[in-house]
């Protein structure tokens, strides 16, 4: 693998302007940051107004894709081919400092740049309509009630080659003024993490119908990001 | 109070198109969806590009409130008034149906639309460095090392009045198609929440300084979301 494949091109419209040294432009930091994530939040413009529209997304490859009805705004206006911004932060602590300035958060966000373009081909249609379930659910797709035209028909689904990206990083303690630290004011992190609860059947299931094995990457009180990191492995492998 | 004010405008901006049902412009409804927040995303435009930027913020009253150092490039962009909107959203949840076209997720959304611009007088600027630890700390600013000259200039503040808002929730069991719920598929929902853990005491605090009581309204194991609806009632009591 060369170094123009381990990290993605830095130009204007991606390099890490504030606190540049929190920022990363490698592929793989960039993915583990995605990986670990199923809500996105894209950011387009429509006459020069800016949306900001959270949605699931997941990745393939270097590909993103996201979707939702033809009846969305963003993705009709995203049809013609537009430039677009993928964006996914993760909240991984609260930074208590000893002065106001100091105060922060520890997080993990990439943010990746291209060209939103629809999914128009049948065939990939469908690919993605599985492969939308089989990312996040390791082969479901092929238990469930089969697609149907109508469905297909009604389903937009959205690609977007990365470009360019930038990973952003805060992973540590508490960043004071060195004379800070001897005031005496409490100071520390606290912890934030996405939890999984106890899956709750839908309480129309027929008898004799078991969870399947495969939804064990979710397991009660694991961490999301956790299981959406081996759902991907699953996925990539698959 | 009058129904103007209960609820935003709906223009084409902010009405809600894809799955209309799920809507709201009712005013505490998003409030209430701000409020659960520390992070939120912001999508604004560079000469046709949008960007989605994640960061923190805060509501005092109807204006939203985001800060940066001078040097990023969104702010610097920002401070000549510019068309802005901020999303927040909340995942609660996994829902597995028994067709892949009725897969749906759990949230809270809140999109808000305005015209940001830059907080430039000085008192409103000093005003908003201790709001935006007090917004999320209860009275933690009186606490802390007074806000230096330097840091005030090297912080940046921007504002935004929501001239127009939609909320957006999903809060249901699966929704599969009626003749689907006889098939032998396992369907459900698998909770997602965001909780707090065990306050990490900085390694350098000096001997004998207690956590204030006033950081009890984040408990280890507690819900993110209602620690801090529970840290913007306190505000905006204060």
């Amino acid at each position: 693998m060369t170094a123009e494949t381990r990290s993605y091109p830095v130009t204007p419209r991606n390099r890490v302007k504030r606190m540049h040294e929190r920022g990363s432009y490698d592929r793989d930091a960039g993915h583990a940051i995605l990986d670990a994530a199923m809500l996105c939040h894209v950011a387009y413009v429509i006459d020069g107004q800016p949306y900001a529209t959270p949605t699931l997304f997941w990745r393939k490859g270097d590909t993103l894709y996201w979707h939702g009805s033809s009846a969305s705004r963003m993705l009709r206006h995203l049809k013609t081919g537009t430039p677009a911004c993928l964006t996914v932060a993760h909240l991984d602590g609260l930074v208590l400092a000893r002065s106001g300035f100091n105060h922060s958060a520890n997080y993990r966000s990439a943010m990746c740049f291209g060209t939103a373009r629809l999914v128009e081909d049948p065939d990939e249609k469908i690919e993605a309509m599985r492969d939308v379930v089989d990312r996040f659910y390791p082969e479901r797709s092929a238990l469930l009630r089969p697609i149907t035209p109508q469905e297909a028909k009604a389903t937009t689904i959205i690609a977007m080659p990365i470009d360019e990206a930038a990973a952003k990083v805060r992973a540590k303690g508490v960043g004071d003024d060195e004379e800070d630290f001897a005031l005496p004011i409490w100071a520390g992190i606290i912890p934030v993490t996405t939890v999984l609860g106890t899956a709750q059947t839908c309480h129309r299931l027929i008898d004799g119908v078991e969870k399947p094995e495969t939804l064990s990457i979710f397991p009660a009180e694991g961490r999301l990001d956790t299981a959406l990191l081996a759902g991907q492995r699953l996925y990539e492998g698959g």
